[in-house]
């Protein structure tokens, strides 16, 4: 992703390996400072992640499996690295995904530099292929609500939801997108409009409530989110806040479309009543970047994600195509499940 | 209302009168400071409604009166105040029917003092009122949702949703309180759950990207919001995020009350579409207490209020009883209509 930095412009990805080193733009300080984060160990990685200098599912995967290469290199038991990493957030599939792809490796005797770096090249290729398929469902001159952050810094680079957004961009349909601030960590307003600001394309910032307003006032076209976790029947773990907005878009009768490669697929739960929902720091709702916005004393509750059931979601865009909910059999046993080797 | 200052408790409106001013608790420092506002002339009225020193649609309606109490008292010519300060703000309608009815006084002969002190007077008894015909519909230990502000610092005192509430805790039935924090200016977290602390009302804040997980997982039992504006047909405008609430609280058969007095009804209009729906600053969502959220340049769109068509509300809780948004018609003519003499 394109990186305006100390005057340059770079193109850097969310996190990479340099040496035994593994890098992140630390999201934490992003939108008013690029500023980088490096990881020696596999704890550090997993302070990483748990502390959101990296989230999104894709990205966690990512950082997990250079976590891996890095417990490998320094002799670390890989199981125990592997129960560390995974602890870390409970919600995102990709973080158990890419730590059993790289026990497998492991075990495979495979070298597992190697295999982190496919799998995040893969993730990149997926990502493209999630543009390719999603950019013909964006009409011309489309009006985009998203929420959170599915983009490059969620992915390792491309984004899932941005993808499809970019290629709309250069193919001259000059989308438009409704930023959801999304609170409490405000990855809209910090993440997904400082991407969108250094692509070029068109945005606005709203306050999450605003949302149901401009569908009521036919100013959206359709929703496009990312997921945390999709389960076998099609019910997607995303940030809090999307449920309320797939219930809103399926009132006013708009497309509601989530973006995801399928690493974000787990066949094993079937309802997302089984997904944990991870519970996060009341401090996170009581303040904003450290200035307290409630009173002394008073409780907060912050459920990071919630459950948008697969019968307010008009079609998942993946790398293997546009499916609907009850079209996702087929993933089961779709060959671009597999890691590559 | 209690009001912790200096070491006391003081029992405090909103707004009041102290000789030839208009004082204010200045709610712009809630909750971390009490500190208070003083109009010497309508000119400091009108920007006290305008910079949201006060607001709530009858605590509005309230500095609108004393405002027009000050013109008197200075020769200043009453239609051109009154015009002044109907353009502070265009979506509450208890500032025009306050305005009005203190024109109409005038007119009249009467003492603009006393008129103004008896319509405050008034909102407190409406108020009282709404606590006792609402209180019958929470149920014992409910789990109520609310939104925004619409407590004593919304009502002079006493407060719309807040009187049942409040009822409900004298009479033992121990109500929770999940308090939407309301962005883009918190006045669920910073006054609302002031409020319920002062009052000793069990509350727990959420970002308002939650309410619809809770909702989904059976941990609300009702919606209760209070109104800016409401049409003959009973639409509501209330503050921004309300309808998202109304149309997930309809999904999950959950009840979804509104408290207002007859002066937040606009028997003028017909259609939630023809009220006027303020835009704020964008400022307000760029940032939170001057601490900037998002990229430099990336513009924001900041509607304060959206409307919630009738189908979705259960019953209007008001100073004459609860009724469904058919039965409306019968409030017209009502003589709680009049402001008293």
């Amino acid at each position: 992703m394109k990186v305006r930095f100390q005057g340059k412009v770079l193109d850097l990805q969310a996190v990479w390996m340099e040496g035994r080193r593994v890098k992140f733009i630390d999201q934490r300080f992003l939108p008013h400072e690029v500023k980088f984060f490096e990881a020696q160990g596999p704890e550090e990685v997993a302070q990483a992640i748990r502390e959101m200098v990296v989230r999104g599912a894709p990205a966690i995967g990512a950082a997990a499996a250079y976590g891996m290469v890095l417990a490998e290199a320094q002799g670390r038991p890989l199981e125990e690295v592997a129960e560390l990493l995974r602890s870390t957030r409970p919600t995102a599939h990709d973080l158990f995904f890419a730590v059993d792809a790289m026990l497998r490796a492991a075990a495979d005797g495979r070298a597992l530099p190697g295999v982190a770096q496919a799998y995040v090249e893969a993730i990149k290729d997926r990502c493209r292929a999630i543009g390719e398929n999603g950019e013909p469902l964006l009409p011309s001159r489309g009006r985009i609500l998203t929420h959170c952050n599915a983009g490059a810094l969620a992915t390792v680079d491309v984004g899932t939801t941005m993808a499809p957004l970019r290629l709309a961009q250069e193919r001259g349909k000059e989308p438009f997108v409704w930023v959801d601030e999304t609170r409490p960590r405000l990855q809209g307003s910090r993440l997904t409009a400082w991407e969108l600001a250094q692509e070029g394309i068109a945005h606005t910032i709203i306050v999450d409530n605003a949302a149901g307003h401009l569908m009521q006032r036919g100013k959206v076209d359709l929703v496009l989110v990312g997921a945390d976790r999709i389960t076998a029947l099609g019910d997607v773990a995303n940030k809090v806040g999307t449920y309320e907005k797939a219930v809103v878009a399926r009132e006013h009768g708009l497309p509601f479309y989530v973006a995801a490669p399928l690493s974000t697929f787990d066949f094993s739960l079937e309802d997302g009543g089984e997904v944990p929902i991870e519970e996060r720091d009341p401090g996170e709702v009581l303040s904003v970047d450290g200035v307290p916005t409630a009173p002394e004393g008073s409780p907060a509750h912050n459920p990071a994600f919630d459950i948008t059931p697969a019968r307010f979601i008009t079609a998942f865009i993946t790398e293997v195509g546009v499916l609907k909910p009850t079209e996702l059999g087929r993933l089961r046993a779709h060959p671009a499940r597999d890691v590559p080797k």
